[in-house]
């Protein structure tokens, strides 16, 4: 890996992307050259906790980051469904980086018997800025606009968005039909 | 495809096919030429959501179906697990077809999205005339016998279906081994 | 199983379906009560080898033996890429069946392992009815219709099957792009 | 295969190897000559229920059986999740054997309906000697090193088994990343 | 999708990424706003045709185009071994965009099969600007920095590619060990 | 990892295990405590190429090694078909070793970049003891039992493995069906 540039990995579902992770990577962005954002469970959509598509995530976090001068990949990561080689795979599909961002606290395990530095996210309001919680008020038919960038907000009204989510999560999934 | 026949889509997990579906189908048969019936979560067997395989489970449909001057076709639909590519899927391994009959929000969803007609299913009442229903009367002992085709009932006696309901109800899975 | 009804299996990939296929499966429908047809290779499609869809392969099938006074069960069978278990991938997906007619080397070896009584199926011209000479015919633009019942030439036209398969015979596949 | 050789096939998680299974396997071995000792589950681990690797699990039980003059195998297995074709996966990994010990009823049913004998492994106290009770004790911090035998407490200390697990347990897994 | 923006995907393994495709997507980026840079293959790496990771690749690209004003994205997709869902997993995995370019027929077939609009890529000297001519000389010894932009011979450089490309292409694969 | 113990890993097909590999092993035992035999591609059998099973590979290393004063584990290793992700895969599925005996420069390279310790295995005549060259014998009607040791030939025998590699060596597999 290139030694002069000091590049870091964050991981995340953005279902949706929303202002804390906006305030992560900014906050991030001051200590690293570039970024590696990491798009997880990228295999799932129109289910009520992964009604986006990866693809749909793409876009809002490329037009989230518009404002933010910071280089950085978003990638995404589908599930494999095995610890014991998840890094690997996250490796195999990321450039490279030498220092990992979370506060979860099994990707920093794994990463730390991968023998990565892994260094705390800095902190937000994790009670508001929830992809839970925003999608519980777009349920629910709340507020929600407030907790996203704006160009998030355009994203979802582009490809109905609350629709979607209303109708995925009305009732089961493909594997429990009647 | 042929523009001259009707032909559309019903899909179920059919545990086991009851006089709900059968309802359904025959409802369905009086507008379409040729039904596609898609066996949902044909993978599955010997749980207790699924204890029947999906060779069983196409016995039970073929006999019970006998009564209706129907053409239609029987086909196993693993599943994908990826909300995203399953009408490609389903679309790969059936029959041509122009509607798909279902009231599933989310079946109606992803053909919706790929450019189906989706039309509701004719109604019946869902209260007994359920899968769930009656797998739990077969596990208490109560009466379900009237709730399926008599050929069904048949199908189930040769492959010793309660017995096999009983034992796999009882505990855990091959996942969750003490 | 109901040991009343005499059912066997077998199993082709149809690519497409052939008279020596519906000459096979009429000289077996002497011997047997029903039949269970397998399309191998079921997941497999747009390919030199493999062009159509099972989908499309189960219309060939349906409409090709209707002149046959059988009881047939047409299953699409997915490649599991593993031998050891492939009989009860089959046996799992299909109604249940006591003999195999198969001239297959190791369909049979597998079925004979497996406890079951593997019959050789009966003979035609393998030089003309073979799918890959049909296959080549299509693509240098020779006559291949008199080889295939009526309704098979049909449901390639209606599919654009010979356009199709000249284009995926060009060049590669999607694990191969430059 | 050798008719001469008595062989038996056992299977757990072992997460960990306790005194529970060291007792069922000392009991087997007084019935069969060899015995084949299955590792299901064996792709997880760093989760709250399959904290350990297969691989640690092997080291558990092959340091754990040293007292006992058995000749065994231990494999890992796995899962499928697909019932129907798991006796089969089981069988293509192990040596062959004529026996099963399980109180499992699902396991006991799939051999059963493969044609294998299938025996009630030897019982002992199942509250105390319970995987689910053990890594519940080593979360909070109570006493569990009675309860395995010592090579396994040596084991797990080694790889700091007792840190992972309350990492691991601590929140969420890949697929719920926020 | 928003329908000011004009975005269009093209997809390649980039086994590297070399002059070629700079000067293809330089071409189409006179005509659309945004492009959609597809990595296919990207499960595969340290094989004779695909040495290199889709991170190290995704690095190639992200570097080689500095050069480039467009807007970009560039999607690692891993291959799904079924033709008639590949689109779909494409869709999924992407922003959305409403013209492909490719010149392979069966990129071509399978994206105007699902609706797209396909436009042929400009086209270059295919006979030196080639993976697997770039791959030959590598092996070989000979000149190839020349046919790759400056910063991908960086890349390679950095991973020490070649040295890796040499050893992989030595001897078989993990399939066929002896 | 215990740092008092020696423990490395070799790993092969052996398809079938033969005096090559016992050679080898026999070589390696003289510098390490205890040994972690892989079987290659587990997965596998009833091909020509693998005709048997990782069970009955395990039965012919397990007898075939008593001669030898080894603690040894004998671990199946299904073929995961990602070679950045193999080393974790072969991590989890076995007990910790610090070194790593091949002559394969792929097995070499992978786990090189993973940072393990790689040593050449010892050498042995490679044209006749090879598992190819002795499949081939066995087709051919030719000599092949000096070069296994004898508790395979017993295995062989035991399996009818010859009978079993001519059938399925004659024709195609279950992904080319006619």
């Amino acid at each position: 890996m290139d030694s002069r540039v000091r590049r870091a990995f964050y991981i995340g579902r953005f279902q949706p992307f929303h202002l804390g992770h906006h305030k992560v990577i900014s906050e991030i962005s001051k200590n690293v050259d570039e970024l590696v954002i990491g798009i997880g469970s990228a295999q799932d959509s129109h289910t009520p906790e992964n009604p986006f598509t990866a693809g749909e995530r793409i876009m809002m976090i490329s037009r989230g980051l518009k404002d933010l001068a910071l280089q950085y990949y978003v990638i995404p990561i589908s599930d494999v469904y095995r610890n014991a080689i998840w890094v690997s795979h996250v490796k195999s599909m990321t450039p490279p980086f030498s220092s990992v961002y979370s506060n979860n606290p099994l990707v920093s395990r794994l990463f730390n018997e991968a023998g990565y530095a892994v260094l705390y996210s800095p902190m937000y309001n994790r009670t508001e800025y929830s992809g839970t919680e925003i999608r519980r008020r777009m349920l629910s038919g709340e507020e929600w606009k407030h907790l996203v960038p704006e160009e998030v907000v355009d994203v979802i009204d582009e490809i109905k968005g609350i629709e979607r989510l209303k109708e995925v999560a009305m009732k089961g999934d493909i594997e429990t039909l009647e």
